[in-house]
């Protein structure tokens, strides 16, 4: 699996390590999920489109992340078993 | 594993056998997924308090489940591998 990019430590927080271990039960895993859909709604939280769940808090992460840097944590998480 | 409650069948279409395979990679894999958040995320899509993604369809959907249904969905994708 590729190696964790610099700002996953922000998604590490309350995912846990590799995504796998969300320190609350109603966050979502990340390990092995789609990328494509990591992407779609990460930017869907950044762009302040994505309501319900956690998104007053998804939202102030990702207006923190470029396009490269949403490309590569979904990536990362991706590729984790 | 736990058997697939009826209902499945509408999630399955979308999310794949066992929620692994979408049949589009903009769509999240459900297998492994945290029970609490699949329960929590499809009360806020049947709520209508979730947007973004594919909350339109994901809303028609979750507005056919009663608690119980959402309960046994949740349960069942989460013990897939």
């Amino acid at each position: 699996a590729e190696k964790a990019p610099a700002k996953a430590a922000l998604c590490q927080a309350c995912h846990g390590p590799a995504g796998a271990k969300p320190i609350m039960d109603v966050y979502p895993k990340l390990n092995g999920q789609n990328k494509a859909y990591l992407v779609t709604i990460l930017k869907s939280y950044r762009s302040g489109e994505r309501s319900g769940g956690q998104s007053a808090v998804m939202t102030a992460q990702a207006k923190m992340l470029t396009d490269e840097d949403i490309e590569a944590l979904s990536s990362y998480y991706a590729s984790q078993p």
